[in-house]
Parts: C-alpha cells; sequence; structure tokens
C-alpha cells in the first residue's frame, strides 16, 4: 500500500530559474502551477526571494524575488480542481542572500505557505535563526543543508544538531553536485533520521542528474523513508538537471498523483525551452558528478569553442585546474 | 574491496545498431575496440550474427551479420595495450533470427569469443539448444532472456530451469523494455542466483533507459551479486537507449577501469551520431517504460509530425491503441 505521507515538490521555476534568469512568463508560471494543481503535486516553488539590494529586480526576471502581488497573481488565477487541494506555494531563501526582513506578512495573509533555507553547513545557526523568524509567521519551513557530499563527519554532526532543535517542518538531503550514489542517500537519509528521532519533522530529498541517479536516488529515498521529494519538469535545473517532476508522478502510487495533466505542459512550454537552454545529461556534467565536485566548472567549459574535448576537460578536472 | 570478478561488456555496435541499422565505419569500430581496451572493459559485443537469408546483407551495415573475417581485422588491426587484457569479443545470435549453422569455426580460430544468445521465455529451450552447439565449439556463451517484464512466474521458472542447466557461463536479466524499478532488479537478481545455486553461471544485468533508471537498476545488480554488466557509450542504444559505459567506468573501483580513454570516442564518434539520430530520455519513451510497453510505440510515434504531442499518446497507449 502507497504512503500518503509522500509529498511531491515541483522546483522547476526555482531551480530551472537558474538556468534562464527565472526568466518564465505570468502566463507559463499559472499554465505550470494549474498543471501541477490537476497532478496533484502538493508543493510548488515558485522561486527565490533573494535581497533586492544585492540582486537588482532589473537584472532578471521577477521570479528571483517572488513579491506578494506576483504569487498572489498565480494562486487566484487558477481553476479549482475539484477533489484536489491546490499546490501549496514554496519560496526559496538563501543563507547570504535572502533577508529576514523580506519576510514580514503573515503567511495567513500570504499567497506563500511555504519557506524553505537552503544553507551551507557553517551556516546552519543562520538557517535556524531564519526558520525560526519566518516559523513566527506562520510558514511551513524546510531547511535544506546543501553540498553535503562536501561535508566532514563533525560539520554535518553539528549541522543536524541545529536543525532538529529548530522549528523546520522538513529537513531536506541535497545532493547539490549529482555526486551521490544510492547507498550514499540510503545511509544519509537513515542518519537523518537518527537526528530526527521522534521529532515531527519529514526528511525531503533534493537529487541532481550528473550521473542520471536522480530519479533512482529519489526513489532510494523514498525506499529508506523520506517523505518529501523534489522535482522540477522535464527535469530542468542547473547543470545536469534534476530529478524529473513527471517520473515522480509515474512512480508514486496514490491515486491522487497523476501524470497526465503535465505533459502538455512538458509539449509546450519545457521542449521549446530545452531547444534554446541546455541542461541535462552531458559529458562534463557526469565528470563533475563523478568527481564530487560543483558544476560550474562543466558549466564555464560548456560555454567554450573547445566545449566537446571531453578528455582536456577530464585532464584539468583530475588536475585541479580552475576553469572559469 | 572491489569485486573482481565484475566484467563490463560494451554492446554499443550491437544495441546502438539497432539505430543505425549498424552502419558503423571499420574505422570506427576500431577506434571504439582500441578505446575499450585502454579503458580496461572486458568485452565489446561488435554485432549481431543475422541470418543473411533472412536479412540480406546488402540491406544493411555489416555489424549485423559480423563476418569472420570483419573481426578479425578489428581484432588484429588494435595496438596493444601494456598491462590490460584486450576486450573479449561478443556477438549476439537471436532465435528465430540466427541460424546454429553460421557458427562452425571452433572458437579457438575465430576472432569471435564468445556468444550471446538472445531469446523469449517461450523459446528457452531452443536457446539452450543454440547455446550447447557453440559451447562445443568452445564459445563462452551468455544467455539473455528478454521481455521478462511480460513473464509470468511459471514462464520465467521453466526458461530459468532451462537455462541453468544448459551450458550457459552467463544468464542475463534484460529489461527489454526498461520499466523495472530497482526493487524488481533486486528481486530478480536474486531470484535469478537461487536457480543458479552453486552452478559456475554468472548473472548479468542489461538496463534500458526508459525512466532514467538504467545505470542505477545496473548498480542494483551489482549490489545484489551481478557480475556481468553491460553497457554503451554515450547510452547508444534502442529507444531511450542503455546504461552508460562511461558511468559504469567512473563508477567501478577496480583499478583496471579508465574512463579516460572513452571520453574522445564519444567526443569525436558518438556526439555527431547522436546529432543525426535521436536516442536517449524522451517523453514517448517515458511513457512506455513506466506502462511497461515495447519502445516500438514510442518509435512509431516519434517518426510522426505530432510526435510532440505526449498527452495523445499517453491516452492512446493507455487505451491500447496500436501505433505504427
Amino acid at each position: 500500500m502507497y504512503r500518503p505521507e509522500i509529498k511531491v515538490l515541483d522546483c522547476t521555476i526555482r531551480d530551472g530559474g537558474l538556468m534562464n534568469n527565472w526568466d518564465f512568463s505570468m502566463d507559463q508560471v499559472k499554465r505550470i502551477y494549474q498543471a501541477l494543481w490537476e497532478a496533484g503535486v502538493d508543493h510548488m516553488e515558485i522561486g527565490y526571494r533573494h535581497d533586492k539590494e544585492m540582486f537588482p529586480p532589473e537584472k532578471s526576471g521577477p521570479w528571483r524575488h517572488c513579491d506578494e502581488e506576483l504569487v498572489h497573481e498565480v494562486v487566484t488565477s487558477a481553476e479549482e480542481v475539484e477533489d484536489k487541494e491546490r499546490p501549496r506555494i514554496a519560496v526559496m531563501a538563501d543563507i547570504g542572500k535572502s533577508v529576514e526582513s523580506d519576510f514580514t506578512l503573515p503567511a495567513a495573509e500570504s499567497a506563500v505557505d511555504m519557506v524553505r533555507i537552503a544553507t551551507y553547513a557553517k551556516d546552519a545557526d543562520k538557517a535556524v535563526h531564519f526558520a525560526k523568524h519566518c516559523k513566527d509567521l506562520g510558514y511551513e519551513i524546510s531547511i535544506n543543508l546543501m553540498s553535503i557530499s562536501h561535508c566532514t563527519e563533525f560539520e554535518l554532526h553539528e549541522a543536524l544538531q541545529a536543525m532538529v532543535e529548530s522549528p523546520a517542518d522538513v529537513i531536506c538531503v541535497v545532493d547539490s553536485f549529482g555526486a551521490l550514489y544510492s547507498e550514499e542517500v540510503a545511509y544519509l537519509v537513515q542518519k537523518y533520521q537518527k537526528y530526527v528521532a521522534d521529532r515531527p519533522i519529514e526528511i525531503g530529498v533534493h537529487m541532481h542528474n550528473n550521473m542520471q541517479l536522480a530519479f533512482s536516488n529519489t526513489i532510494e529515498g523514498v525506499i529508506r523513508g523520506a517523505n518529501r521529494l523534489d522535482g522540477t519538469l522535464y527535469g530542468m535545473g542547473r547543470g545536469a538537471g534534476n530529478c524529473c517532476t513527471e517520473l515522480l508522478l509515474s512512480f508514486l502510487k496514490n491515486p491522487k498523483f497523476d501524470v497526465r495533466p503535465v505533459l502538455s505542459v512538458i509539449s509546450d512550454i519545457m521542449l521549446p525551452m530545452r531547444e534554446k537552454i541546455e541542461w541535462g545529461y552531458l559529458i562534463p556534467y557526469m565528470v563533475t558528478g563523478s568527481l564530487d565536485e560543483h558544476p560550474r566548472s562543466a558549466i564555464a567549459w560548456l560555454g567554450k569553442p573547445e566545449r566537446n574535448d571531453f578528455t582536456t576537460f577530464y585532464d584539468k578536472m583530475r588536475e585541479g585546474v580552475p576553469i572559469s
């Protein structure tokens, strides 16, 4: 029997936005919200809320800041879907790039329902502070600990201890570099569970596809007890991209999930976008994933005329030569 | 510690040949053989040996028939690689499409080392007969049981019983439709192991990528004890393609494996080929995989002008409408 606790969060606009500078049209975002509602998706992460002083609004599409009115327009425009709850709206805050003073409206008055706080282990205490601030306003909270494949055991221990003592509803295992194999995912989810113990905190998984393991690692997370699953439509996301939401919807057994409504969105929005913007399995991303390196080197390499000289790229990565 | 028994077979020319009608040039095949040798790959499946009466040679490239002289030219042209054994050469025989009379040369006199026999469960006894014939000539033998996701338990039982009593050196779990999830792979590999018991038969895995699970399912096979792993360069293969050989080479810990030598082959041969021929993760393949259907419907759909209307394709597949 399926686990009714399992929830899907689609972060196409937020993570995909890293590839198109958050330049989605209002119509595209509305259409995706409607399709996700029909598909039974539980959360839609509609963008970042980055600080406007650090990241001036004129330099990106609006989903980098997710002003209240913008989000409000999306959720109020949708047509109700019978027998399905609407997707809850999440925005992401980044420690070091977002400020608590941009979160002042109580959740009850906001079109946003959830704040996901992305942090490195060293900033876990800052993330916890941010989490308390938003929780006091009534938001559902996730803390997403990034780059864990570069954390020492002690760093991870300290961060986990801080996170589980925070008011977070979810803590998320994030494979930032697409470097994890299934056995490591199993190990990490089980480790997170030990810290959570009997607290009412769910474990989430956010996987990248550098080695074509994003979907299978998400399933591994499910097998080990993770109940919050991240995906993006057609895998859109930085570098090699993410676990595909359509694969999650095909896989999960809860009858409320239905892949059909997202198929036309993939046809009409994601395919034309993929023609213009490159994400997915490409050898330089495979190389950085398999070497447990940040994809930025691969992204930089793919912008060069010699982009398809994979041997040279591999040699440089092995030698630790910076690529920019 | 790594398992020295784990061997990699690259079937780019054989399975990839399904996509380009086995139209690889001699230079391409030689270059791939050399790179696989340098990479430590154990076997190279260099094509089919299909019956020339059924499949006239003028209608396809030469790797559909793999004449002795052809294979001989490939292996004798290679430069020796220090400290590495050369890849053993496999050809595939298909029950119903290949004939025993095309295998007459003793293995000791042939450039071919291994015969892999592809069969459906219903033809398992024919495959065993074929296996005996080739084993008597001295070839290493694998029996690859296809379409197992459509087999009843009893069909699988009968086929497995016949196979383990044959002279096969390897029996291979083949996910023809790219429909298996990791738990099913674990179940099947463990089931095959029970039949093998203490016989000297290795278990192989041959996975397709319809749901982006080919690599992870291969790893799952390894975890459960499979020692023979199939891959193709850049995943080239029918429909969604295969487990990528480069991912296997990055993953496996045996020091003899090295991904570097195949990277330039991917740059120079596979990328230009992928520009002309379409394989990999496409939504119609995802749909057939998730519905446990043969990819032929997806291949047919992708040849139509309405190829990107995924909703209509999905509806037809759900209704069981034939697509041709």
